[in-house]
């Protein structure tokens, strides 16, 4: 499925508004190394690829079949796709479960023909699969920024601007999965694939109801890799909005959080903590205890950091007399070096940088607050010694702060823009390294 | 002091890099229309403006002095400033209480010399204030662009980051002020001023400790504007810092948590709250009731927007039958109607307007998610009736997204960028109005 060599795009069209040829387009223009197979009754050729009426006309092997041809007409192009030999499909289309009556039976029609064949279908009614590692854009838009987060996702929308953010911030995703009306291929399968996935090292779930509680209670606990989950369906209402979406039964919440608790799931309470866990989760070091040291030049910022931290069970030790003296050769007079150690608006990069490197033995994790505009940030975090998490805050720095931002996130240097952000991202790291 | 018509700066520099520089600078190129005088012993002439050897030697009145001088010059600059009838003063400079001992002793002294010629001190150890509307930026960076709140700080980079926020998203702020050590200006002083300043609408305060808990319960109470308050130190540690930091007392955050309750401040929870509820009060209309209408391209993001709307009292009903009929034939067919309004991604501009448009008169406020790259969604917000909330979340939208936020942010319509932030923020109107 997501390390296919080649590739059939069915409804592949030569009008460049439908997903068909967006979906092709994407396909070539990601730069997928296989062969590529539009099919396509009317066209000869599309987008410069010979285009076939169906797929048993191909000569090749296919590995993977895309739909997106009207509902009614999937029950055969899926039939068509087993007498292939095809055993991997994804259903773009919409208009089956999801829409109830009739749409309901089309789908069990298709569970009925992939069971005869053996065929795994990741759909209906979903936004594709994207594997950059295999330069393969199934789906739309178009992201081909290689990263170490799979994304799954229930929700198109919660996909794309996941996805959106990851490429804007220059991380990428290893792999994102639309998952649609799970009528196949679900959440349990997927966690079982990607906990293998030699590219994947997060794997970040949206979802809004388990099909299976227990395997996916089962599969968590075997995975050795940190998954990150927002559910929402919390309330009352928003249940019912859940059931109107997708026709997922979002259950109990109290029950889905203990068993998150259990099998070791993070759950993220919001779309940012979805976002800065998983982040945080992929590009951060092991985090092997509690004492956290603060580096800032924002008094105020470090405050709201701390707040977070020790809610959560993180601790800000105050600084070793012994440390205290060798900080103060180095920190501004009227620096505060109590942790956190307050560098106050004078700080520059050198400062910072001797600061860290002297408390480097003394703490197990070290937020750094650039609360100023301060110049040469990103070398002072490139310069930190890999074996234990710095987060970096950058805030208050207007131009200098976004020119250093980007400088870092160049490097895969995460970077958050508030000081609880940042503090909760070193939260995600001890639930999941420490707790 | 805010409305000041003429400004000596004293410390004003010749030295590019002095902040004695930068604050006249500002002043100058933030367009002051009044009368500006450099106070530098050294220099004829600085930026070219008539350098003055004391305050002393300017012939005519001056309402307001900004003092940039060292510590152990300070009290003397301000006698000058007393024999001059200067009745306002801004100190920058450091070195005061906040150090303890001799600072202690010099900011005593200050206090001193106010009280006997009845001058009025914000700081010492602040980063000054700032007056967009009377082209008043004695502080740095500069910033001009004119607003609706008024920020209030004990955090230099607090203040910087929620300015910075606010100008980049092209809102601006009425003033801005950095409270420093309040040795004579405090909070309640200040929102008494800006509970009467008519180019203010929102006062937003980033505080650590209140001198006089009364005294800022009665005159919050007496404020018919908002006001939302960012306070740290609720942990042990928290407060401890918050000591450390600005010497102030951060007391029990139950007690001031009841205050606000009390006295109808809006207390924010962390900084991006206080970003989101300030710029939600300043910039939407009226909420008069609960019943909110979701109208989305994506089901999921809307349910995690009811998830936080049902949990602080907001009210997502079905949506009556009568509308529903109205609305079956402006929508594609597999729209859900239920209230979220989900008209997948198939949805358009036009959809969007038809929608709203029949809703209208159902609904006290409406949240608008646009979950896909829509074209056009500025348009659609801004023929919208200024009568009721329309609250915006573009997210998942790339390129498209971005584009129609800038174009909505220039005429002034609020956006955000997560579907809990935008319910938040609706969260906030309901707390002020209605609670």
């Amino acid at each position: 499925m997501f390390y296919a060599k080649s590739i059939a795009v069915v409804g592949a069209s030569t009008d460049p508004t439908k997903l068909g040829h967006i979906i092709l387009k994407n396909l070539i223009e990601g730069g997928f190394k296989g062969e590529i197979y539009p099919i396509n009754p009317k066209a000869d050729e599309i987008l410069g690829k010979k285009a076939y009426k169906s797929l048993l006309d191909i000569e090749g092997d296919v590995d993977l079949a895309v739909i997106v041809v009207p509902a009614k007409f999937v029950p055969s192009v899926l039939e068509d796709a087993g007498k292939k030999g095809i055993r991997n499909v994804v259903i773009i289309t919409g208009g089956f479960r999801e829409i109830g009556g009739e749409g309901e039976k089309l789908e069990n029609e298709l569970l009925k023909i992939a069971k005869k064949y053996g065929i795994r279908i990741i759909g209906p009614n979903c936004q594709g699969i994207n594997n950059t590692h295999n330069n393969m854009c199934a789906s739309w838009p178009l992201i081909t920024k290689k990263g170490k987060i799979a994304i799954i996702s229930q929700s198109g929308t919660v996909a794309a601007a996941f996805a959106d953010w990851l490429e804007t911030e220059g991380f990428g995703f290893s792999c994102l999965v639309s998952l649609g009306n799970k009528a196949d291929v679900d959440e349990v399968d997927l966690i079982d694939f990607f906990s293998k996935d030699e590219n994947t090292d997060v794997i970040s779930i949206y979802i809004e109801g388990v099909k299976d509680g227990r395997a996916f209670m089962d599969v968590a606990k075997k995975c050795k890799k940190p998954i990150v989950v927002l559910k929402p369906g919390v309330t009352e209402r928003g249940k019912k909005a859940v059931e109107s979406h997708t026709k997922s039964m979002a259950g109990r919440d109290e029950v889905f959080e203990a068993a998150c608790k259990q099998s070791g799931i993070l759950r993220a309470r919001d779309f940012e903590e979805f976002y800065d866990f998983s982040k945080a989760l992929a590009y951060l070091p092991k985090l092997s205890g509690n004492r956290v040291m603060i580096a800032t030049s924002s008094g105020g910022a470090a405050i709201l950091a701390i707040d977070v931290l020790e809610r959560h069970g993180l601790n800000v030790p105050y600084t070793p007399n012994e440390l205290k003296e060798k900080l103060r050769e180095v920190t501004p007079a009227h620096a505060i070096l109590e942790n956190p150690i307050d560098l106050t608006g004078d700080a520059n990069a050198e400062i910072y940088k001797n600061v860290i490197k002297l408390s480097w033995d003394y703490f197990d994790a070290f937020l750094v607050i650039f609360g100023d505009p301060i110049e040469g940030a990103c070398e002072v975090i490139e310069q930190c010694w890999k074996d234990k998490p710095v987060v970096v805050c950058y805030t208050g720095g207007g131009d200098v702060e976004r020119k250093e931002r980007e400088k870092m996130q160049l490097k895969g240097i995460p970077v958050f823009p508030t000081p609880e952000r940042a503090a909760k991202a070193l939260v995600s790291l001890w639930r999941w390294y420490c707790e």
